[in-house]
């Protein structure tokens, strides 16, 4: 029994454990099959997604584990941002799949930095190009599952990265175990809770090479900054199991902000008179023993689910808000919105655009 | 009217008002006074310590401010670390306070690194012999507060260090503004919201001089190293205003920890049978929908009130004590713990110590 692959089966089940308790990103669609049918698997061609690729490719057929990723259908999307490499990269991984008997779906789409002018844009626009394409190629190819191969390191880089930014507490879960993408599509990361050499180890266990991406040490990207310079450093001058101590914070993170989650959703439960498309009722008294922080995560989630933006109300927005519902009559927000009081009804609507012809 | 002063006093409010909502560590105990009769002020001679010193005597008579520290009894502990350079420091305070009229409690008490063996230790070491120091001055000058100059700075730096070396959300805290530390006596830390650059700009103005401890620049000390390498690098090549991030973060972590904290207790209250000394009875039924992580705080709780040893519980014991409530009939713990389930009563005791005679 590899252990590798016994790790994969456990993370893949933490995955659907996760789906069918529903404790995903858009918790109110429809609830999931328990098992894919058909699995797209992103693969880059390096260590960590030619891992995944071997490891779901044994437990398919293995009668030992008790995960069941169905068939599968890889995915490669070439950017074209390193020329010729990135053309080797899709050539190796065809000879790759034909190899192991594998579907492949391949796509060339042309990024370039003069696109975007900023490095920062061009990262951000090959991460919304690439999540684009395996969507568009799951529906395609009636997947249920698309997998991706992020690992423990990426989950410390990103909650390092988070901090270093600024984040709450929901920022520090850095990279969630699962997604929901579309009706009944989940976006799971099956090795999240394994570290770079346990994936290398395992490729060197099969005799899979794999190939080296010449952009992952391209020091212009704040990610492989944080990850070939900021890591490196804090491993060596302050503790060599910071890896470890950020991925139990993140964790954690994710269980404190599900019980924040539920707490909120009973308050407003309690607090909500009624609703319809353009206005939201509350009942302050409700509200008046709430701590002021619980306070502002029900707004926000009355943000969410109107679809009003969040990201124009700002930290003085939130606490004016929040001191109406304790006095004061009427203020107005961004977007349009309008909040006003009278007694202990809070009405929470969005004016008819004024600019509309 | 003087800005820093003005947020000097900002901060005594918010010390006060915590203390007056008993959100403080010790939340069981008696209620305090509202504004403190005599407060003790731990200066070392340092910008911040000094800064604190004139805005609370500022604070005393001011007419425009609501803030009252009552009369100010300055403390320095000298370790003598630094030899003649520590007996200077003690000197230079003892002529500022004769210059301001303020009384002076100082203390000679030798410390070498012999002692301990280690810098860490060492550090630890003299932390604790200055906090022994000022509970028992406090004790003997009959003072309410100990006033510590802790600023914003000196947070970050706390939370950027225990995020490094491992932490759960409560620990990102950091710095808590107020700390109770015996019946009626606190620890307030009124700069904890202000900055270095603030405490230095309002030194000019006042043309008060202050002491540079030289130790504070020994990079063998984690702290000095996060604060004199990695923290700047960290605003060099990454963001300028990540002092105010980890502030914001540590804001939100107090936030959060207090809204898990009531619910905590809370659920304990519903689930809880009846206690004495060496018992602990719970009816399992009332925790069967509860997340895993508040039945585990609740656990950490009980241990916390039972003062049982925390330390010697690690992860695999709180989790098997998790189960238990679900199945399974007995588990033994460290530290003589019992746990016993019997039907939905689930029941935790100290068993008697058998070396005892």
């Amino acid at each position: 029994m590899n252990e590798f692959v016994s790790a994969v089966n456990r993370g893949w089940r933490a995955c659907e454990q996760r789906i069918a308790a529903g404790q995903t990103h858009l918790p109110d669609m429809s609830p999931p099959a328990a098992q894919s049918e058909r699995t797209l698997v992103a693969v880059s061609g390096g260590a960590d997604s030619v891992a995944l690729l071997r490891a779901l490719m044994e437990l398919v057929s293995a009668t030992e584990h008790d995960c069941r990723p169905g068939s599968l259908v890889v995915a490669h999307l070439n950017h074209g941002l390193r020329g010729a490499d990135s053309d080797a990269d899709a050539d190796w991984l065809t000879e790759t799949c034909r190899a192991l008997n594998l579907p492949l779906v391949l796509e060339k789409q042309e990024l370039t930095s003069q696109q975007t002018g900023s490095s920062t844009g061009l990262e951000e626009l090959s991460r919304s190009a690439r999540y684009e394409f395996l969507i568009r190629t799951a529906h395609a190819e009636d997947c249920t599952r698309i997998a991706v191969a992020h690992t423990r390191d990426d989950r410390a880089e990103t909650v390092l990265h988070h901090i270093i930014r600024g984040t709450g507490i929901s920022g520090l879960k850095g990279i969630p175990r699962v997604r929901l993408l579309a009706e009944n599509l989940y976006l799971v990361r099956p090795l999240l809770d394994l570290g770079r050499e346990e994936v290398v180890h395992y490729l060197q266990e099969c005799g899979q090479e794999f190939r080296t991406d010449a952009s992952n040490t391209d020091l212009r990207f704040t990610r492989n900054r944080i990850r070939h310079e900021l890591l490196p450093y804090l491993k060596t001058e302050f503790n060599p199991a910071v890896v470890q101590a950020l991925q139990r914070l993140s964790q954690q993170a994710e269980e404190v902000t599900e019980v924040i989650s539920a707490d909120v959703t009973q308050i407003l439960n309690r607090a909500t008179l009624d609703r319809n498309r353009e206005t939201w009722r509350l009942d302050c008294d409700q509200l008046l023993d709430t701590p002021d922080y619980l306070v502002k995560q029900c707004f926000l989630k009355i943000w969410q689910e109107m679809h009003w933006s969040r990201k124009r109300m700002g930290f003085d927005h939130w606490q004016r808000l929040l001191e109406l519902t304790r006095e004061g009559q009427k203020i107005h927000l961004p977007d349009q919105i309008e909040a006003e009081r009278r007694e202990r009804l809070l009405i929470l609507r969005r004016l008819p655009d004024r600019t509309e012809t």
